[in-house]
Protein backbone atom coordinates (compact mmCIF):
# COMPACT_ATOMS: atom_id res chain seq x y z
CA UNK A 1 0.00 0.00 0.00
CA UNK A 2 2.16 3.22 -1.39
CA UNK A 3 -0.98 5.32 -1.36
CA UNK A 4 -2.58 7.17 2.39
CA UNK A 5 -5.97 7.27 2.03
CA UNK A 6 -7.16 10.40 1.02
CA UNK A 7 -9.62 11.32 4.31
CA UNK A 8 -11.36 14.48 5.44
CA UNK A 9 -7.85 15.03 7.91
CA UNK A 10 -5.50 14.63 5.03
CA UNK A 11 -7.12 16.11 2.16
CA UNK A 12 -5.31 18.97 0.37
CA UNK A 13 -8.10 21.48 0.38
CA UNK A 14 -6.58 23.95 -1.85
CA UNK A 15 -5.15 23.82 -5.50
CA UNK A 16 -5.50 19.73 -5.12
CA UNK A 17 -3.79 19.43 -8.59
CA UNK A 18 -0.29 20.17 -6.44
CA UNK A 19 -1.26 17.25 -3.73
CA UNK A 20 0.25 14.06 -3.31
CA UNK A 21 -0.52 11.28 -1.56
CA UNK A 22 2.82 8.40 -2.35
CA UNK A 23 4.37 7.62 0.35
CA UNK A 24 7.92 7.27 -1.59
CA UNK A 25 6.79 11.39 -2.08
CA UNK A 26 6.10 12.59 1.60
CA UNK A 27 8.79 10.22 2.61
CA UNK A 28 11.58 11.83 0.23
CA UNK A 29 10.72 15.30 1.72
CA UNK A 30 10.47 14.18 5.30
CA UNK A 31 13.83 12.51 4.45
CA UNK A 32 15.42 15.75 2.86
CA UNK A 33 14.26 18.17 5.18
CA UNK A 34 16.62 19.13 8.56
CA UNK A 35 13.75 20.35 10.45
CA UNK A 36 10.10 19.55 10.91
CA UNK A 37 7.62 21.55 12.90
CA UNK A 38 5.31 19.94 15.22
CA UNK A 39 1.93 21.39 16.00
CA UNK A 40 -0.19 20.58 18.98
CA UNK A 41 -2.80 21.41 21.60
CA UNK A 42 -2.59 22.87 25.05
CA UNK A 43 -5.44 24.28 26.50
CA UNK A 44 -6.85 24.95 23.13
CA UNK A 45 -3.56 26.96 22.21
CA UNK A 46 -2.22 25.74 18.99
CA UNK A 47 1.74 26.00 19.81
CA UNK A 48 4.12 25.32 16.74
CA UNK A 49 7.67 24.33 17.93
CA UNK A 50 10.63 23.36 15.47
CA UNK A 51 12.09 20.19 16.05
CA UNK A 52 14.36 18.07 14.78
CA UNK A 53 12.76 14.18 13.09
CA UNK A 54 14.01 11.12 11.80
CA UNK A 55 11.71 8.60 10.20
CA UNK A 56 12.44 4.76 10.13
CA UNK A 57 9.91 3.18 7.38
CA UNK A 58 6.48 4.32 8.29
CA UNK A 59 7.86 5.70 11.43
CA UNK A 60 8.97 9.69 12.35
CA UNK A 61 11.16 9.88 16.02
CA UNK A 62 11.28 12.84 17.26
CA UNK A 63 13.28 13.62 20.59
CA UNK A 64 14.08 16.20 23.29
CA UNK A 65 14.74 16.19 27.16
CA UNK A 66 12.65 14.58 29.75
CA UNK A 67 11.00 17.27 30.67
CA UNK A 68 10.23 19.12 27.37
CA UNK A 69 6.67 20.35 27.06
CA UNK A 70 6.52 19.46 23.60
CA UNK A 71 8.00 15.44 23.92
CA UNK A 72 5.43 15.06 26.79
CA UNK A 73 2.85 15.85 25.12
CA UNK A 74 3.46 14.16 22.06
CA UNK A 75 3.95 10.89 24.26
CA UNK A 76 0.21 11.31 26.08
CA UNK A 77 -1.09 9.96 22.43
CA UNK A 78 -2.72 13.42 22.20
CA UNK A 79 -3.36 14.20 17.97
CA UNK A 80 -0.26 16.07 16.45
CA UNK A 81 0.95 17.50 12.95
CA UNK A 82 4.27 17.47 11.41
CA UNK A 83 5.02 19.68 8.76
CA UNK A 84 8.02 20.17 6.54
CA UNK A 85 8.83 22.45 3.80
CA UNK A 86 11.65 22.58 1.38
CA UNK A 87 11.63 26.50 -0.69
CA UNK A 88 12.99 25.74 -3.65
CA UNK A 89 12.42 29.07 -5.95
CA UNK A 90 10.85 32.45 -5.82
CA UNK A 91 7.97 32.14 -8.60
CA UNK A 92 8.49 36.04 -9.83
CA UNK A 93 5.24 36.67 -12.14
CA UNK A 94 4.73 39.59 -13.95
CA UNK A 95 1.54 40.15 -11.90
CA UNK A 96 1.58 40.33 -8.01
CA UNK A 97 -1.29 38.42 -8.13
CA UNK A 98 0.63 35.37 -9.52
CA UNK A 99 3.57 35.40 -7.52
CA UNK A 100 4.51 31.99 -5.96
CA UNK A 101 7.00 29.86 -4.19
CA UNK A 102 8.31 26.57 -5.59
CA UNK A 103 8.10 24.04 -2.88
CA UNK A 104 7.72 21.03 -1.24
CA UNK A 105 5.62 20.33 1.88
CA UNK A 106 4.95 17.20 4.13
CA UNK A 107 2.10 17.26 6.55
CA UNK A 108 1.40 13.92 8.79
CA UNK A 109 -1.02 14.01 11.47
CA UNK A 110 -0.93 11.44 14.04
CA UNK A 111 -1.09 10.14 17.59
CA UNK A 112 2.47 10.18 19.48
CA UNK A 113 3.82 7.15 21.91
CA UNK A 114 6.92 7.62 24.24
CA UNK A 115 9.75 5.08 22.97
CA UNK A 116 10.16 2.32 25.55
CA UNK A 117 12.17 -0.14 24.71
CA UNK A 118 15.77 0.33 24.89
CA UNK A 119 16.26 -1.64 21.39
CA UNK A 120 13.93 0.91 19.91
CA UNK A 121 15.27 4.23 21.76
CA UNK A 122 18.80 3.55 20.28
CA UNK A 123 17.85 2.68 16.71
CA UNK A 124 16.18 6.02 17.24
CA UNK A 125 18.88 7.67 18.13
CA UNK A 126 20.71 6.68 15.67
CA UNK A 127 17.94 7.67 13.11
CA UNK A 128 18.15 10.73 14.57
CA UNK A 129 21.93 11.16 14.26
CA UNK A 130 22.04 9.75 11.01
CA UNK A 131 19.47 12.69 9.74
CA UNK A 132 21.25 15.52 10.66
CA UNK A 133 24.61 13.66 9.01
CA UNK A 134 24.71 10.32 7.74
CA UNK A 135 27.60 8.65 8.79
CA UNK A 136 27.86 10.62 11.55
CA UNK A 137 26.55 7.97 14.11
CA UNK A 138 29.85 5.86 13.65
CA UNK A 139 32.05 8.48 14.56
CA UNK A 140 30.79 10.53 17.89
CA UNK A 141 30.81 8.85 21.06
CA UNK A 142 26.97 7.25 21.60
CA UNK A 143 24.69 8.02 24.34
CA UNK A 144 25.93 6.40 27.99
CA UNK A 145 23.09 5.13 30.04
CA UNK A 146 22.91 8.54 32.22
CA UNK A 147 22.34 10.49 28.40
CA UNK A 148 19.59 7.90 27.49
CA UNK A 149 17.59 8.42 30.88
CA UNK A 150 17.46 12.21 30.05
CA UNK A 151 16.20 11.84 26.57
CA UNK A 152 13.08 11.26 25.65
CA UNK A 153 11.80 9.56 22.06
CA UNK A 154 8.69 9.81 20.59
CA UNK A 155 7.48 7.52 17.51
CA UNK A 156 4.71 8.77 15.64
CA UNK A 157 3.17 6.22 12.99
CA UNK A 158 2.62 7.68 9.46
CA UNK A 159 -0.68 6.68 8.74
CA UNK A 160 -2.42 9.80 7.45
CA UNK A 161 -0.32 12.34 5.03
CA UNK A 162 -0.18 14.13 1.91
CA UNK A 163 2.51 16.06 0.08
CA UNK A 164 2.33 19.86 -1.48
CA UNK A 165 4.49 20.73 -4.53
CA UNK A 166 5.16 23.22 -6.85
CA UNK A 167 7.50 23.50 -9.52
CA UNK A 168 8.28 25.30 -12.64
CA UNK A 169 7.76 28.80 -14.11
CA UNK A 170 5.22 31.50 -13.46
CA UNK A 171 1.59 31.25 -14.82
CA UNK A 172 0.44 34.53 -16.02
CA UNK A 173 -2.60 35.93 -17.30
CA UNK A 174 -2.42 35.82 -21.07
CA UNK A 175 -2.45 39.58 -21.28
CA UNK A 176 0.18 40.66 -19.00
CA UNK A 177 3.20 38.18 -20.63
CA UNK A 178 3.23 41.71 -22.96
CA UNK A 179 4.60 43.68 -19.97
CA UNK A 180 7.87 44.47 -20.20
CA UNK A 181 8.69 42.80 -16.24
CA UNK A 182 11.21 40.29 -15.75
CA UNK A 183 9.33 36.67 -14.67
CA UNK A 184 10.73 33.76 -14.21
CA UNK A 185 12.11 31.25 -10.78
CA UNK A 186 14.88 32.15 -8.29
CA UNK A 187 15.92 29.21 -7.60
CA UNK A 188 16.93 28.72 -3.96
CA UNK A 189 19.20 26.05 -2.31
CA UNK A 190 20.19 25.52 1.10
CA UNK A 191 23.81 25.09 0.95
CA UNK A 192 26.68 24.70 3.64
CA UNK A 193 29.74 27.17 4.09
CA UNK A 194 32.81 25.96 4.80
CA UNK A 195 33.30 24.09 8.25
CA UNK A 196 34.26 25.68 11.00
CA UNK A 197 36.09 23.41 13.32
CA UNK A 198 36.05 23.53 16.99
CA UNK A 199 38.87 25.58 18.96
CA UNK A 200 39.62 22.80 20.83
CA UNK A 201 39.89 19.72 18.04
CA UNK A 202 42.38 17.26 19.13
CA UNK A 203 45.76 17.34 16.83
CA UNK A 204 45.33 15.86 13.38
CA UNK A 205 41.29 15.10 13.68
CA UNK A 206 40.78 14.57 10.08
CA UNK A 207 37.14 16.41 8.73
CA UNK A 208 34.54 13.71 7.75
CA UNK A 209 33.66 13.25 4.01
CA UNK A 210 30.11 13.82 5.56
CA UNK A 211 30.72 17.23 6.44
CA UNK A 212 33.03 18.26 3.43
CA UNK A 213 30.57 16.96 1.49
CA UNK A 214 27.52 17.95 3.13
CA UNK A 215 24.16 17.75 1.18
CA UNK A 216 20.39 16.94 1.43
CA UNK A 217 19.29 14.12 0.96
CA UNK A 218 22.65 12.48 2.04
CA UNK A 219 23.80 10.52 -1.05
CA UNK A 220 22.02 7.04 -1.12
CA UNK A 221 23.94 4.60 0.35
CA UNK A 222 26.77 2.76 -1.43
CA UNK A 223 26.22 6.14 -4.04
CA UNK A 224 28.87 8.46 -2.78
CA UNK B 1 7.98 48.93 25.11
CA UNK B 2 9.83 46.95 23.32
CA UNK B 3 10.14 43.63 25.35
CA UNK B 4 7.06 41.21 25.37
CA UNK B 5 5.60 40.16 28.83
CA UNK B 6 6.67 37.05 29.61
CA UNK B 7 3.60 35.27 30.28
CA UNK B 8 2.23 31.51 30.36
CA UNK B 9 1.61 31.56 26.75
CA UNK B 10 4.87 32.54 25.46
CA UNK B 11 7.55 32.14 28.24
CA UNK B 12 10.15 29.49 26.67
CA UNK B 13 10.36 26.55 28.84
CA UNK B 14 13.24 24.45 27.33
CA UNK B 15 17.05 26.07 27.36
CA UNK B 16 15.60 29.13 28.58
CA UNK B 17 18.84 30.76 28.34
CA UNK B 18 18.13 30.65 24.75
CA UNK B 19 15.38 32.64 24.59
CA UNK B 20 14.48 36.77 23.61
CA UNK B 21 11.66 38.08 24.21
CA UNK B 22 12.73 41.85 22.75
CA UNK B 23 10.29 43.01 19.46
CA UNK B 24 13.85 43.83 17.70
CA UNK B 25 14.56 40.06 17.95
CA UNK B 26 11.76 38.61 17.03
CA UNK B 27 10.48 40.85 14.21
CA UNK B 28 14.55 40.33 12.61
CA UNK B 29 13.79 37.02 12.26
CA UNK B 30 10.21 37.14 11.09
CA UNK B 31 11.29 39.51 8.59
CA UNK B 32 14.78 37.53 7.67
CA UNK B 33 12.63 33.80 6.95
CA UNK B 34 10.83 33.90 3.89
CA UNK B 35 8.00 31.52 5.13
CA UNK B 36 6.26 30.47 8.35
CA UNK B 37 4.72 27.82 10.07
CA UNK B 38 0.98 28.96 11.01
CA UNK B 39 -0.48 25.99 13.78
CA UNK B 40 -4.66 26.26 14.29
CA UNK B 41 -6.89 23.88 15.57
CA UNK B 42 -9.93 22.12 13.59
CA UNK B 43 -11.89 19.95 15.49
CA UNK B 44 -9.38 19.36 18.33
CA UNK B 45 -7.27 18.27 15.19
CA UNK B 46 -3.85 20.52 15.20
CA UNK B 47 -2.96 21.40 11.36
CA UNK B 48 0.25 23.23 10.58
CA UNK B 49 0.69 24.90 7.34
CA UNK B 50 3.57 27.09 5.53
CA UNK B 51 2.57 30.15 3.95
CA UNK B 52 3.68 33.63 3.07
CA UNK B 53 3.90 36.72 6.00
CA UNK B 54 5.13 40.07 5.98
CA UNK B 55 5.10 42.35 8.99
CA UNK B 56 4.09 46.04 8.95
CA UNK B 57 5.07 47.51 12.48
CA UNK B 58 3.28 45.25 14.90
CA UNK B 59 1.37 43.64 12.11
CA UNK B 60 1.47 40.42 10.59
CA UNK B 61 -0.12 39.50 7.47
CA UNK B 62 -0.81 36.61 6.18
CA UNK B 63 -3.13 36.04 2.73
CA UNK B 64 -4.35 33.65 0.44
CA UNK B 65 -7.33 32.54 -1.67
CA UNK B 66 -10.48 33.60 -0.65
CA UNK B 67 -12.28 29.71 -0.12
CA UNK B 68 -8.66 29.21 1.91
CA UNK B 69 -9.50 26.62 5.12
CA UNK B 70 -6.57 28.01 6.56
CA UNK B 71 -7.56 31.94 5.96
CA UNK B 72 -11.22 31.40 7.08
CA UNK B 73 -10.23 29.92 10.00
CA UNK B 74 -7.43 32.61 11.35
CA UNK B 75 -9.85 35.50 10.04
CA UNK B 76 -12.45 34.19 12.69
CA UNK B 77 -10.15 35.22 15.40
CA UNK B 78 -9.78 31.43 16.48
CA UNK B 79 -6.43 31.45 18.34
CA UNK B 80 -3.47 30.31 16.22
CA UNK B 81 0.57 30.39 16.25
CA UNK B 82 2.73 31.83 13.70
CA UNK B 83 6.50 30.11 13.88
CA UNK B 84 9.27 30.70 11.59
CA UNK B 85 12.46 28.95 11.73
CA UNK B 86 16.11 30.11 10.28
CA UNK B 87 18.30 27.07 10.47
CA UNK B 88 22.21 28.74 10.79
CA UNK B 89 24.18 25.08 10.90
CA UNK B 90 24.63 21.67 11.89
CA UNK B 91 26.73 21.65 15.70
CA UNK B 92 28.41 18.16 15.89
CA UNK B 93 29.41 17.70 19.00
CA UNK B 94 31.91 14.80 19.90
CA UNK B 95 28.93 12.77 21.81
CA UNK B 96 26.01 12.15 19.83
CA UNK B 97 24.56 13.61 23.01
CA UNK B 98 25.43 17.19 22.48
CA UNK B 99 24.88 17.42 19.18
CA UNK B 100 22.32 20.76 17.89
CA UNK B 101 21.47 22.85 15.17
CA UNK B 102 22.14 26.63 15.23
CA UNK B 103 18.75 28.59 14.77
CA UNK B 104 17.25 31.46 15.26
CA UNK B 105 13.05 30.97 15.53
CA UNK B 106 10.28 33.16 16.85
CA UNK B 107 6.76 32.31 17.48
CA UNK B 108 4.02 34.37 17.50
CA UNK B 109 0.61 34.04 19.52
CA UNK B 110 -2.51 35.63 18.85
CA UNK B 111 -6.30 35.83 16.87
CA UNK B 112 -6.62 36.80 13.34
CA UNK B 113 -9.11 39.33 12.16
CA UNK B 114 -9.90 39.65 8.13
CA UNK B 115 -8.64 42.71 6.63
CA UNK B 116 -11.59 44.76 5.13
CA UNK B 117 -10.55 47.95 4.46
CA UNK B 118 -9.33 48.64 1.17
CA UNK B 119 -5.95 50.67 1.90
CA UNK B 120 -5.09 48.28 4.68
CA UNK B 121 -5.62 45.62 2.29
CA UNK B 122 -3.41 47.13 -0.24
CA UNK B 123 -0.78 48.19 2.12
CA UNK B 124 -0.71 44.62 3.09
CA UNK B 125 -0.43 42.95 0.00
CA UNK B 126 2.36 45.44 -1.15
CA UNK B 127 3.91 44.29 2.40
CA UNK B 128 4.05 40.57 0.99
CA UNK B 129 5.24 41.35 -2.31
CA UNK B 130 8.10 43.16 -0.66
CA UNK B 131 8.49 40.30 1.98
CA UNK B 132 9.14 38.28 -1.13
CA UNK B 133 11.49 40.14 -3.19
CA UNK B 134 11.97 44.12 -2.28
CA UNK B 135 11.38 45.84 -5.25
CA UNK B 136 8.76 43.57 -6.86
CA UNK B 137 6.09 45.34 -5.87
CA UNK B 138 7.15 48.85 -8.14
CA UNK B 139 7.78 46.40 -10.87
CA UNK B 140 5.30 43.79 -10.94
CA UNK B 141 1.13 44.79 -12.62
CA UNK B 142 -0.78 45.63 -8.88
CA UNK B 143 -3.78 43.63 -7.82
CA UNK B 144 -7.10 44.49 -9.79
CA UNK B 145 -10.29 44.57 -8.71
CA UNK B 146 -11.63 41.13 -9.90
CA UNK B 147 -7.75 39.87 -8.01
CA UNK B 148 -8.45 41.94 -4.66
CA UNK B 149 -11.72 40.11 -4.34
CA UNK B 150 -10.26 36.83 -4.81
CA UNK B 151 -7.72 37.46 -2.19
CA UNK B 152 -8.27 37.03 1.70
CA UNK B 153 -5.62 39.21 3.61
CA UNK B 154 -5.59 38.55 7.70
CA UNK B 155 -3.55 40.35 10.10
CA UNK B 156 -2.27 39.65 13.78
CA UNK B 157 -1.52 42.12 16.14
CA UNK B 158 1.84 40.49 17.50
CA UNK B 159 0.94 41.36 21.23
CA UNK B 160 2.48 37.69 22.77
CA UNK B 161 5.50 35.92 21.04
CA UNK B 162 8.95 34.84 22.17
CA UNK B 163 12.58 33.95 19.74
CA UNK B 164 14.97 31.52 20.67
CA UNK B 165 18.47 31.82 19.43
CA UNK B 166 21.28 28.86 19.50
CA UNK B 167 24.62 30.21 18.35
CA UNK B 168 28.45 29.23 18.55
CA UNK B 169 30.76 26.11 18.91
CA UNK B 170 29.66 22.16 20.24
CA UNK B 171 29.50 22.23 24.02
CA UNK B 172 31.13 18.78 24.80
CA UNK B 173 31.63 17.16 28.09
CA UNK B 174 35.09 17.62 29.64
CA UNK B 175 36.23 14.49 29.00
CA UNK B 176 35.15 14.27 25.38
CA UNK B 177 37.36 16.58 24.27
CA UNK B 178 40.30 14.59 24.23
CA UNK B 179 38.21 12.38 21.53
CA UNK B 180 39.60 12.24 17.98
CA UNK B 181 36.34 12.94 16.98
CA UNK B 182 35.86 16.16 14.54
CA UNK B 183 33.64 18.82 16.06
CA UNK B 184 32.81 22.07 15.31
CA UNK B 185 29.58 23.79 12.89
CA UNK B 186 28.54 23.21 9.76
CA UNK B 187 27.24 26.42 8.51
CA UNK B 188 24.17 26.83 6.47
CA UNK B 189 22.87 29.29 4.49
CA UNK B 190 19.81 29.59 2.22
CA UNK B 191 21.24 30.97 -1.25
CA UNK B 192 19.99 31.63 -4.98
CA UNK B 193 21.28 30.17 -7.96
CA UNK B 194 21.25 31.63 -11.13
CA UNK B 195 18.30 33.15 -12.13
CA UNK B 196 16.01 31.33 -14.66
CA UNK B 197 14.30 33.82 -17.18
CA UNK B 198 10.32 32.66 -18.02
CA UNK B 199 10.54 31.12 -21.36
CA UNK B 200 8.07 34.12 -22.73
CA UNK B 201 9.97 37.24 -21.76
CA UNK B 202 9.19 40.31 -23.28
CA UNK B 203 12.47 40.54 -25.03
CA UNK B 204 15.49 42.98 -23.65
CA UNK B 205 13.33 43.09 -20.08
CA UNK B 206 16.13 43.47 -17.86
CA UNK B 207 17.16 41.19 -14.45
CA UNK B 208 16.18 43.84 -12.08
CA UNK B 209 18.98 43.99 -8.77
CA UNK B 210 16.72 42.50 -6.56
CA UNK B 211 16.83 39.23 -8.00
CA UNK B 212 20.57 39.22 -9.38
CA UNK B 213 21.90 40.37 -5.86
CA UNK B 214 18.64 38.75 -4.06
CA UNK B 215 19.71 37.85 -0.45
CA UNK B 216 17.81 38.15 3.14
CA UNK B 217 17.39 40.54 5.18
CA UNK B 218 16.84 42.67 2.02
CA UNK B 219 19.67 45.44 2.38
CA UNK B 220 18.19 47.71 4.59
CA UNK B 221 16.40 51.12 2.54
CA UNK B 222 19.07 52.88 1.23
CA UNK B 223 22.14 50.53 1.91
CA UNK B 224 22.25 48.43 -1.58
Amino acid sequence: MNQFAKTRLNRVRRLPKRSHYDRDTVYQILDEALICHVGFVEDEQPIVIPTIHARRGDILYLHGAIASRLLKHIATARPICVTVTLVDGLVLARSTFHHSINYRSAVVFGQGRAVEAADEKWQALEAITEHIARGRWQDARRPNDQELQATLVVALTIDSASAKVRTGPPIDDEADYALPVWAGVLPLVQLPLSPLPDSRLAPDTPLPDYVMDYRRPAPADGAG
